[in-house]
Formats: C-alpha cells, sequence, structure tokens
C-alpha cells in the first residue's frame, strides 16, 4: 500500500509526532549504515552459540516460578527482573507502578453427578466470581461453538450450565486463538443473558492433555456475572460422549476465587543507553507476569529472555549503538494489557521519541518471519533489517506487524513496530496451563530467536531517522 | 533350549497337572489343524476393518471413568462388565469375589516454602500413608538414584524428606519401568529405615507433562511407614533446579489418603464356549481395575477391550471352536495383583484345563512381537500361530513370555502362557496420571492389536493337547 494511499486515510490527529515535534535528525527516513552489517552478523553468531537466553528463563522460571499480577510471585519477579538487568550491567535500570485490581484463584471442581459420576479437570477463568457457596449444580446444556450459543433465545438457558464444546486449529500464527478466544471473553457475558447458571468452555488450547487453560474473561455493567471455567481438552471430549449417550447430564462446579481489591505491579524497564541519541528508544518488549497455573517459561519467560538476551549481546558489543535499547518487561499482561496502558499513559509526551518497537511473547522460537507496520518511507532501512534476518531462516513478511498484545498498545499511540514471527504451532498446548515449565523451552530455539532479536535491535538502534509515522489502528469496537 | 535341558532342571513338584492329571487329548503335544488358518485370516481381516475395541474401551472409559478397587467407580465397571459381555453375546459370564483392605486418595498437596516458594505437582503413592496433621515440612535431601539412597547409612536421613531423582529410560517394552519402579515399592521402606520423615521420588514415567504418575507402594512390618508421594518429571526436575543453586531446599507435604478396612470388588469372567471340549480353555486376561487419577483408558482399559473384540470376533464365527475362550477381567490389579491371586486359588484344582494364556496390559497396541513359554514339544502349534501372525506385522520373538502381571499368576500355577507384545514406547507417558484417557488411544493400533488376539485365540481354541508343562519360575526373593 502506498504512503498517499495510507495518508489520506489518516485523520490529521493520527500524524504522529514523529515528524511534526521532534529534531530534525528524526525528520528523515530511516536510514541503517552498511558497516552495521558485520556486527550484526557478529551478533547472530555469538547467539547461535549460546545467547544467554536459555539460562534467563532458567532463572526466572525456577527462582520465582507462578507471578500472577498481585502475588507474592509477582513481587518476586520484579525484584529478580531489577537485579537480574542491573547484574547483565544494563546501564540505567527502574521500575514504574502498575495499579488494576487483584484476582486470587482458589478451589476449582467439577463432577458429573448423573448419569455417570466422575470427576472433571476445569480451572476458573481469570476473574471470574465464585460459585455460591456449595456449588452449582445443573444440567449440561451444549452448544457446539460460540455462535450457536449466541443463537439462543434470551432466559432460554435459564437454571443450565453452558458448555461450549468449540475446539481450536493448531497453527503457526495462532489463528485458531482469536477465533476461540471470544467464548472465554464474552461467553460469560452472552451466556448470563440466556439466564445460564454458569459457563464451562472447553479449554483454548491445542493439546490433548488434561490440563484446562485459563485466560481472563470479562464482565459487563448490566448482565449479571456468573462463574465461567475451562475444562481440558480431554474432559470437553468426555463431556461429549457423555452427552451423546442421550441422557441428561448434570454437573457440578465448585470455584472460590477471591477478589483482593486494589493491587500493584511494576512495569520493568532497563536500557542500553545509545551513544548518539540516547533519548531515542528502540523498545523490545515482553511481559512480566504469568498466569499462576504453571511456572511461565514460555508466557512470558521465553519472550523475557530474548529480549533481555538480545539488549545484552548489545550491551556487550565494543561500543555502544546510536540509539538506546529498551527493554520493557510489562506487568499485568494476562489480565488486561494493565502494564503496557499505564506505559504508555506514563510515556505518552515521548512517544515520538519511540523509534520503533518489537515484543517477544509467543514462546520460545525460532523466528520465521520479519514484518513490519512503518512508513513506506523508512522501507530502505528495513531492507536492510531483511537482508541480515535471511541467514537465520527469517523470511520477508508484509506490512502487517501488530506489535504483540503490550508494544501493539504502543503501536495505537504511534509508535512503528515490528513482528519477529515466532513459531506458535506448539504454544498453545501449554499456554495458560500448568504445564507451561522450563522443559518445553528448547535451548536451540531460544538461541535462535534471540539471533534474530539482536539483530533488528542493533540495526534499528544504530539507524537515523524516522521509521514513522504509521497509520493509527481503528479503535476497537 | 532342548526339552530334556528343561526338564533336569524342574523338580518334580514343578511338573505340572497338564500330562499328569488329564485326559489323554491333553497328554499329547499341541496341534492346530490346518483348516484352521483361513478362518483366523478372516478374523484379522475383520478386525482390522474395525474390531469393535474402541467402541468397548469407549464405553468403559466414558461410562464408568475411573474405577479403583473398592470404589464406587469399580463397582460400576463390575456392572458395566457383566452387562457388556452379555451384551456382546458370550455364552456364560459370571463375578468371582476378590477381597483386600482399600485405601481412599485424599488431598496432596507439596509446597516449596524455602528458598523460592511456589506449589509442586504431587500424587500420594497408593497405600501410602497420610501425613499428620498441618503436614510434615522439612529439608530435602537428594539422591540421584535409588541405589545412592540405598548407601545412605542408617539414620542419616533423620528428619528429612528424601527426594529421589531417578529418570526413566523411554523403551518399547517398557524396559526402563522394572529399573525405576523399586523406588516406588519400597523406597518407603528403605527411606523410613534411615531415619527420613517422608519421601519424595520422580515419577516412574517417561512424559515431560505435569502430571505425577501415582503406583502402589509397600511397607515392612517392623520398619515405621512414612508418607511417600511422585512428583511430576517437571516438578521433579524443578526441584533439581532448587538444589542446584546451593542453598537448603525445604518442601512441605501434606497427605490425607484414608483406609477403609476390608473392601470387595469381583473378577468378571466370560466365555465363549468350546464346541468338543468346553471345559479346557485359553484364558484372555486383562484388568479391570484403574487408578483413580484417569478414566484408565489406556490401562487397562485398552486391554479389556482387546481381549473382549477379540473374543466377541470368535463368538460371531458360524461355530464356536473347538475349546472354550474364557476372558478374565481381574480386579485389583493395581495394587497388587490381588484379582488374579484369588482366581489362581479359586481354579487351583483346574490349571490342568487352562491350555494357554495370554494377556494385554501395556497399551492400546500395536502388537509386534509374539514370544512363548510352553513346551518346545508343542512348538509345530506355535509355529502355525507365528504364522498366522506374521500378515500382522508381528515378529516371531523368543521363549521368553512372561504372561503379564496377572496372568502371569497363572504362569506359577503352571499355566504355559504367550505374550503379544504390545508396543510400549509411549505407554508410560500416562501410565497411572491422570492423563490416562480415552484421546490416547488410537483406533486403527487397537484394531491391529485385537486382530492379534483374536488370532491366538482363535488358533489356540482349535488346538489339541497340551502346550506344557513348563518350568515354573523361581519363587520371588
Amino acid at each position: 500500500m502506498a504512503l498517499s494511499v495510507k495518508l489520506i486515510r489518516l485523520g490529521a490527529a493520527s500524524l504522529v509526532a514523529g515528524t511534526l515535534f521532534s529534531g530534525a535528525a528524526l525528520a528523515e527516513p530511516a536510514r541503517i549504515p552498511e558497516q552495521a552489517l558485520p556486527v550484526a552478523r557478529q551478533l547472530q553468531q555469538k547467539a547461535l552459540a549460546g545467547s544467554g537466553a536459555f539460562q534467563i528463563v532458567e532463572s526466572l522460571s525456577t527462582e520465582v516460578g507462578p507471578r500472577m499480577f498481585g502475588t507474592p510471585g509477582d513481587a518476586a519477579a520484579v525484584a529478580w527482573a531489577v537485579a537480574k538487568l542491573k547484574e547483565l550491567g544494563f546501564d540505567k535500570v527502574w521500575t514504574e507502578p502498575v495499579a488494576y485490581p487483584g484476582w486470587v484463584r482458589g478451589t476449582e471442581r467439577a463432577t458429573v453427578t448423573a448419569p455417570f459420576p466422575q470427576p472433571l479437570h476445569v480451572t476458573a477463568l481469570g476473574y471470574t466470581l465464585p460459585t455460591p457457596p456449595g456449588g452449582v449444580e445443573a444440567e449440561i446444556v451444549r452448544f457446539a461453538s460460540y455462535e450457536d450459543m449466541l443463537d439462543a433465545a434470551p432466559d432460554s438457558l435459564a437454571g443450565k450450565i453452558v458448555f461450549i464444546a468449540q475446539p481450536m486449529v493448531r497453527h503457526i500464527e495462532g489463528l485458531g486463538y482469536g477465533h476461540a478466544v471470544a467464548m472465554r471473553g464474552d461467553g460469560p457475558i452472552e451466556a448470563a443473558k440466556r439466564g445460564a447458571a454458569a459457563l464451562l468452555i472447553r479449554s483454548v488450547g491445542t493439546d490433548h492433555h488434561r490440563f484446562p487453560h485459563t485466560g481472563v474473561t470479562e464482565h459487563d455493567e448490566g448482565v449479571p456475572r456468573i462463574p465461567a471455567a475451562a475444562l481440558s481438552v480431554p474432559d470437553a471430549e468426555q463431556l461429549e460422549r457423555l452427552l451423546a449417550r442421550g441422557k441428561p447430564v448434570t454437573v457440578k462446579l465448585e470455584l472460590t476465587p477471591e477478589f483482593p481489591g486494589p493491587t500493584q505491579s511494576f512495569n520493568v524497564i532497563g536500557e542500553v543507553r545509545g551513544r548518539e541519541a540516547p533519548e531515542e528508544v528502540v523498545v523490545l518488549g515482553a511481559h512480566l507476569d504469568s498466569w499462576d497455573l504453571g511456572t511461565g517459561a514460555v508466557d512470558d519467560g521465553a519472550g523475557v529472555a530474548i529480549v533481555t538476551a538480545a539488549a545484552k549481546l548489545i550491551r556487550d558489543l565494543p561500543q555502544r549503538p546510536r540509539r538506546t535499547v529498551r527493554v520493557v518487561l510489562f506487568a499485568a499482561e494476562e489480565i488486561g494489557l494493565v502494564g503496557a496502558k499505564a506505559y504508555a499513559e506514563a510515556h505518552k509526551g515521548e512517544m515520538a521519541r519511540h523509534v520503533i518497537g518489537v515484543e517477544a511473547d509467543f514462546g520460545a522460537g525460532p523466528v520465521y518471519a520479519f514484518n513490519s507496520t512503518a512508513n513506506p518511507a523508512a522501507d530502505e532501512a528495513l531492507k536492510v533489517i531483511r537482508r541480515a534476518l535471511s541467514p537465520l531462516n527469517v523470511v520477508p513478511g508484509g506490512e502487517k506487524a501488530s506489535g504483540g498484545p503490550d508494544v501493539g498498545i504502543l503501536r495505537r499511540a504511534g509508535m512503528p513496530v515490528v513482528d519477529l514471527e515466532l513459531d506458535g504451532t506448539d504454544y498453545f498446548d501449554v499456554h495458560h496451563t500448568a504445564d507451561d515449565t522450563l522443559d518445553k523451552v528448547d535451548p536451540k530455539k531460544i538461541d535462535q530467536a534471540t539471533a534474530a532479536f539482536a539483530t533488528f535491535a542493533y540495526l534499528a538502534a544504530e539507524s537515523t531517522g524516522s521509521f514513522g509515522p504509521i497509520e493509527i489502528p481503528p479503535a476497537k469496537q
């Protein structure tokens, strides 16, 4: 898509600070000097020989483990991150507060009470309500898909436990997630509108193990809230088989989560300061929090490790890059991108100096494609990056980078972004489960991913000029 | 090995009833008539086109699910089995009582309390004691192997929680199981002798998922009993990493199993009666009970399905085979082969008419080898069976058949046995875990296994003469 066409579609308010507010250097389209390429190649070779990323995710997932927002593990993770970035020799390390209401998982239990009594493995969706004392026991009404449930008439599900049996497609880019996750986010609201007493969903996951996948769910003022939980895939299939017998199936669901009220955590930020333009930053994002069930090795310990190790490799070069490489370890991503929103708010006056960003939040690698959302005028600089990534077996993608969940928030604030696409084929096997543990991280793959992130970060930090302005995505409906 | 050599090694008491007490027909070495081969081939083709085994394991694992000895699920399994065998048209179906003390799992929880607090996934070993009220909290002492722990001096582990980190080899025959399982069976006794307060073992399993593997453990009069549990493999590795930091690691373990006292279940037996010699039986064994954690689809729902479907295929032939095919669904295998011992006791007067037996208790197939423990004089009959199995891609094995856990008890009582070796490469990924569910059973593989069992059972039931006498294995030390 040509720039002119893009700009015609932009409202004036969307034209970003990049070209309007900053110095002359930022008014030019981005360029990367030729002499940066051999250095990028050295970084890659060093990373592939042992990037240090595995040691970082090993440390975080072992010495901290589960670190859900607001829990003691989360506080331990913040302390760990500050200490780790300092230990690795980052030039500047600091924290920024992030506030949000807390939620703490309790007991979670589901039992088929008729016709064939047996336990089911479930987990409460994040921020769901507890069941009433003694639990909810009711007949199951099954829908093959979320859309099928939306077709049900208001009050038609009165007093029932709704079960949505929608499966999830396995796909390298996670194509199936966006399709399946709607039932997790909005399912409880829509089921409640139709009178349901509780909601059970088939886990939004691609494995066939007995791990239910948690994840945050929404609520809506004006709609009564109902408890909601996910069944593991084998348990969802078991419930389908039980229902296929044609007799009414009743389930008892017990959830006892608690809402401890206002809660705080911190974004942890570390910089390798630029030698010429230290106030101009290349953002490497990942999130420090995890769900409570696993040790968060894959989601997102791997991302923390990739961006931290990439920056550390750059820090260890004979000289600092021209611009600053800023690692932002976001708080409270899992519960609603809360840390990214806090960062965007805290730094809104400096968005023009956020030159470009990337995020690692899709597992432990490898990286297989490079996409960008930048101004077409910056394409010469992006070409240099594409060329440098090619020996890592990274294919040039298109102009469709999202920035990822957290860095995508900064894209909405006008920051150009790239995606170093991580292979997500197996990602949703362990995502948001107890099975997200270190043994799922392959040291060789995470080294390759770190090599790709270091390559991009270094070349972007050696650049001059701007990768923007970019088209701001339309606000979510 | 020649017969003469074998017989020289036999004590007179070991010479089995086969040739001594039964009719003239049983005094001759076994023979299988040529005309049985085309019928065996038809059975195979029918089995491969859809043996019915998958439907049987689907039914058992769905309509009953977990069925640990003495639980309501176990009673439901007995009722299910009686109804299923009758529904399938077996000529005779009955039950025989099996008594043993009960054990019921309670809460099971382990937490690292220092230096990096976090939960660990554990499960109590079967028949272990509860921890004292409030749990046991103590420092961990790690041993790389069970043998290393045996080297520790008496009382040297006073007050500690012993952790045995021994891994298990993946192997088609389950080679790693025998090696690793000693720490589960005798570990609590040996740890207690050395003063330990509790025992944690790395699960006897080959997966890397967060499922601890249960299994029965022993005790010894005169040695104090201590609580014992298994860590999932990822949790065992996490504990290793925590210990590798060099600081003392403390864990709190809470287990609340109960001992409900004398408990009863039933072996369920069904026969396809022989047309000429109905009192001479070919035994097809599997066990009906399962551990409580999963739905027992693989262990041993698959075995129940294979032997039941194989007998049903034979039952559906235009005429009954010469001898009886007897399916024995043993009770209480998991907790110590209790049902098989009860069967051997109840039928000890008829052992001479137990012509030969086989067991399915190593997953859902395929079958890849055929071994026998029979008298070399019967080799001509075995050759016919080997030849008939060959198109199923079953390789002739050696003279080393064990009979399997339950049917092995009958071998000790003098019954010749064969092993239709099931591919156990992945078996210990789910064995004794919550993840033992129907999705782990491949319909095509279980059809092949059923074809092999039907082939053997039919040809053995068409045989005349004896597969014995056999050498009785020496008693266990």
